[in-house]
């Protein structure tokens, strides 16, 4: 493959992201990859940390950018990896987000797609990326895909990219860090990959590097609480999810739409999507709908745009789930339709719950979801057996919350009376 | 006016952004300010820079923040300001930008609109921010015009939103050094902010900061010719005009359009649009503007969409303007209409000069232009005349750049022959 | 008290340290506090991360800033301290560690000294600080000594200098990060002081800010293994220790020194050693001796002196004590007696703990053992109860070393022969 | 020459310096190279920045890594350097300051020795440094000590360690502003790194670079007027120096000092200072004669030991060298006179001058005095001929300052009259 001039982007995370061959520049250029920047990287948590406004695009740089540390550090001490095995790693790090919707979980929930399935559609049928895979060489594109879906021969070649410590995760950590500001992500990654080693096959740690390991896992734990699962994010997911939901049902309904709906249409009526038309969508589509149904009849559709565009977004409590708050759910809800407000669209319970380490300790294979040490005497140890502190915290139960989601702007406009002081009430005590 | 407790927003330029007043959180909740959600601080920045992702939204609260720590400073030593002067300053902070439309420049030089209008209309005229100044205080949002317009009758309080170093230039410097990458935007902020002093109602800075405020101003000239006068920023904005423009050619050519223009229409045929019509415009407007454009019949508008969706821009070369280039360049544009290549379109030409400091010396009244120093004797003096950096870099003609923007794709593309042979030959020193 | 003008030094850790007291300000001119500029904090551990080479002067400047920042905290949040206590804070945080000798743990081992008292002699006896103290209040060193001690009446003022979470670590974990380059020291002290508040006169944190605290003692567990329990560090302390354990024993054997010892024959000689002769002491005292002492007859001496000065450090294996690895040092101790190697000199073990979070729950009295969080209800919990994260981490036996240090290099140096090979065989396994 | 298994040193400036080479871990594990960490890389700068205590080890260690850095980014591209010359480069970036003294400008002021002299001879006289150079090539000794005094026969090995852009200047501008904490040298290093070419077997920088260049340039002048040349750290030195000139007086007059004086008098009275002698010099040497003087019984010398131990520095008052103020400096001379004040101690003027860019233009021949830029033409231009920010410094006189300095302390506890009130008076304008 044409090697190139080495090219760099400028990269706040990492300095500058470098490359220096043909067929990753020529990714990067394709439509499928540029519409990467069009989609935030983490939906509505903007609406939280307002500086979150950073796209996919930077991510996917980010995540080959990586790999490519990763292949480095490993050929570095030994490994050896084929130019093609090295290109396929680079080319699966650059796309392995390509089929992302906007405001991807909420999208895909409610259009019952699956961003795995388009990003492997994408790289396999008729676009620019399948070409210019082709063009590298004929068949690359189906090793791109197996080695996103993981059925690739050869398990260091997914690990890079898929793993509890994988190329997607450390950029993901390191940049969500940075552009929301959360002091969390700080990751020594130098360490990690100076202690990386591939014993079998297999990405395993020196022993020496097993605190920088622990203090990832942390840094993921702390992330998760502060940024992904925060409530503001999820009560801004649940708005883009109950406007599309309307919309749906709206057309199924027969709803007349003021404008023509286009592409959302065919998206909601298609048996089965085209990647045409999934393309079609991203950010800017989803907001410029939003500002069209702003002005629609249709009160609850309007409602929820306007929630979208305007940022009016439905409040929470936390609750824990028990017969005693069951019926007090249940009598909000009936309250709730007694001032007209539709409790399927307006009464939203939520769960999270996340450990810092997933693994729960199946010793006969343990890829992808263990992390293993290489000890000083050249023995294989899954992390646990080892830290102190991953030990103590796998055998804990997780951390859960239970939340409940409601518009209290809509309940204190309601006109007075019970309804309206009992629902207060029953959500009283963590409603300030 | 009510006190908050103190809210705050994670921001990685401060750390936080801290809240304390009802009118100021007020603002922030309305859909004007929101609606800066939608719009990036550095418009078509992010096609080279590609992190470069953040919006006015994010600015204005940056803005915002600075103000309150430079009145707090100020207070701090001495200075008195009236609760009411108090929180039009940070008014004044918090909307100044409230005209901005979607990839500035471009379409302000398309819509021959000017967003400074815009932000005094949005202030002024039926809006959620209106109303939320005048219930504040009757006649507070022509005070808050007035500071932004620098027609508020005491100076110290424009000049902390408007001059050489205020809160504005202070934000934009670090934060769009933050999200660039660019290593250039590192200023000694609490330095300026602890010799600031207030001496016959305008703000000074001892003496002892003046380093600080060399190294500012030479970040401010590297931040212009390293991001925001960038050659590839500027060619992605020319490609934005020229969609615009080619748009507009349009309309008044009676040309029809296969989708409904809706408010786009309404901006271009409007006498003076109103401020609902402009409000309508973000990035994602002219975002799904150019998405349905690409499927447009005219060629230009076509091109020039697919190239704004799929950033194909357009090369630049540099050059000298004299008889023999202007004579090149006659010859270019012949060429290119030879190969049917509209020149109007697609070879354009581009200046941008520079100086760090603007001052040219005018002692008698130098606000908002110059920066003066209280010196160790009490007296005041303008910095070029105490600062050896300064003075020399005023003493020379200002870095200035030429280039001409033209279509290497299309030109590659078109039929060989001398035409085109001449017009990679013209162009040819630095086309790479 | 008069009030300063604002003073500042800067700080590459707060940005700058600001002094507004006279009081403040005087204490650090005393030649007691400026002695610290000359005791590095972090003692020997220089030779393993080599740019630790602050000083106990730039960490006691810095637990004084961070109490400044609790204390406006808190009294921003409506704690009342009245003026001679904030005073009485203030000071006790500037001069907490007044009383280190240099290679704190290693010098006071071998003379039996105790930082504490010293601490509180400095504070109490005639001593330029105690003047100051004294002409600021009749009294007021004694105050200040309680506070130290932690005997002082009101809870609160002891645990903003001395608790789970003060300003004493709170400062040095972030300082050493930052002076060491250890990537882990990064703690969210603004979240910290801004979920601080006092309830029943104790400090307890908004569980908002419980994740906060989590990554805090995470930091500090990673800080203690990375950095304070490092074997090199513990072996150059070690080497220390034997140095001055031989000039010891050298002195009470009647051995003539080649030069005079000075102050330090009197510190081993006085029965109790006076705060005139124990300020003599710092890190230049130590080297000076140090160079001295690599002339001198006595083999042992010399070696540890040469150790020190040209950082000869002993090594270490890692052993687990039981009664096979007990024998075996049994044995290696019998081959360097062989060998003419005292073994009381250079056969040393070496036992380490650390768990993040010291807390066994205790519920009646947990101050200043344990954090305790104020929940969403009001009601008071001590953190392990609703971390997940740290009730897992105190579940489990906290992880140990233990090590044995010897000289590699003169066991190499001695001549071949069975006693030889069998001391390298014992120690075999982990010696590179 | 052995390869070794990658060793790593953590630094929080470059995150690890790296070896690779068993030359260069034997150089810094010898003698001398060690007692570079008893000496402080800004000598008394720490009196102003109290963190700038980090040690000319830390500062060899980083040259000798951005060494590294630069032949990488140059072999990189192309050049070819032999193993021998990579090594021979490495080597003298790490031994370039071996022979520095403590707080070297004054050691080196009243001794008469030029520590780049001693550099030398530690180099090529009987020393482990010697050794393990000539170990790994008969003569490599000389081939050093060749680079470091310029006069080896390749220009482009000496200027990776000394020209206007070199490891040298590289590493302390980046790590004294890491230590101080001034904001000023943040620098663009892979930007300079990789715009560096070789034409000429001359270090050369793209065009594309010169912003970076500029940037550093304005951070080495901000550095020199912030740090290096700060009246406090300058006040020291002239503390330090009158302190051993005393010494030396006192010496040559025969004056009893109350202890031996050692090394110190070997210094002052060998002819021609031995190797040996030199290196027990180090900055606990110096500190703990001071701590001795402190008790001697001639008053200057005392003074001066406790102003050195106690941190009571000299005052400065700034003023233009005219006959005026001459005239008055004379007086103040008699004046302290006859209040039995030595001026020829106590009253020591001082000129600081400084140019962010020392080169003035002689085309011929501008190694190492100037920066030159490869044009995109492939022309070579100096660069001050293409930045008008150079262009623009260079044409105005460069800044300069003028101090006297004087124990304001001694002469308020003067008895009262007209010698003292009158030399107030004189001093007066700029003494608060």
């Amino acid at each position: 493959m044409t090697k190139l001039e080495e090219k760099v982007f400028r990269d706040p995370v990492y300095g500058y992201v470098h490359v220096y061959d043909q067929l990753i520049w020529d990714l990067i250029q394709t439509k499928e990859v540029q519409r990467l920047r069009r989609i935030k990287q983490l939906g509505g948590t903007y609406m939280v940390f307002h500086t979150a406004e950073h796209s996919r695009f930077s991510h996917s740089l980010g995540v080959y950018e990586m790999a490519r540390k990763i292949i480095r550090a490993l050929m570095h001490r030994g490994t050896i990896l084929s130019e093609d095995e090295r290109l396929l790693v680079l080319s699966a790090a650059l796309l392995h987000d390509l089929g992302h919707g906007p405001f991807s979980h909420s999208f895909e929930s409610v259009f019952s797609v699956r961003h795995e399935l388009f990003t492997e559609r994408i790289i396999m049928e008729n676009t620019e990326v399948n070409r210019v895979l082709e063009a590298y060489q004929k068949g690359f594109a189906t090793k791109v895909r197996d080695v996103i879906n993981k059925t690739y021969p050869n398990p260091l070649i997914i690990s890079i990219i898929s793993s509890q410590l994988d190329a997607d995760r450390l950029d993901y950590l390191l940049r969500d860090a940075y552009f929301t500001g959360a002091p969390y992500g700080e990751i020594d990654v130098e360490r990690i990959l100076r202690t990386m080693r591939v014993v079998n096959n297999k990405i395993v740690y020196k022993v020496s590097g097993m605190h920088a390991i622990e203090d990832y896992l942390m840094s993921r734990y702390q992330m998760y609480w502060q940024v992904y699962l925060h409530s503001t994010g999820r009560s801004f997911d649940l708005v883009i999810q109950n406007m599309l939901r309307r919309v749906r049902e709206l057309i199924f309904s027969g709803y007349e739409f003021k404008r023509p709906l286009g592409a959302l249409k065919d998206l909601f009526l298609e048996e089965d999507p085209s990647v045409e038309t999934y393309l079609k969508f991203d950010d800017s589509t989803i907001s410029y709908y939003a500002s069209l149904f702003t002005d629609e009849e249709d009160e609850i559709l309007r409602d929820f745009a306007d929630r979208f565009i305007n940022r009016r977004l439905l409040k929470e409590v936390h609750y824990t789930p028990n017969d005693e708050t069951n019926e007090k759910l249940k009598q909000v809800k009936e309250y709730m339709i007694e001032l007209g407000i539709n409790p399927d669209y307006y009464l939203l319970t939520d769960h999270s719950v996340k450990t810092p380490y997933d693994y729960y300790g199946h010793k006969t294979n343990c890829l992808p979801d263990c992390i293993e040490l290489l000890m000083r005497d050249g023995s294989i140890q899954e992390i646990s057996e080892v830290s102190t502190i991953i030990k103590g915290i796998i055998a804990v139960k997780p951390k859960q919350e239970h939340k409940v989601y409601f518009p209290l702007d809509l309940i204190r406009l309601s006109p007075d009376g019970e309804a309206k002081q009992r629902i207060l009430e029953l959500l009283h005590e963590n409603v300030q």
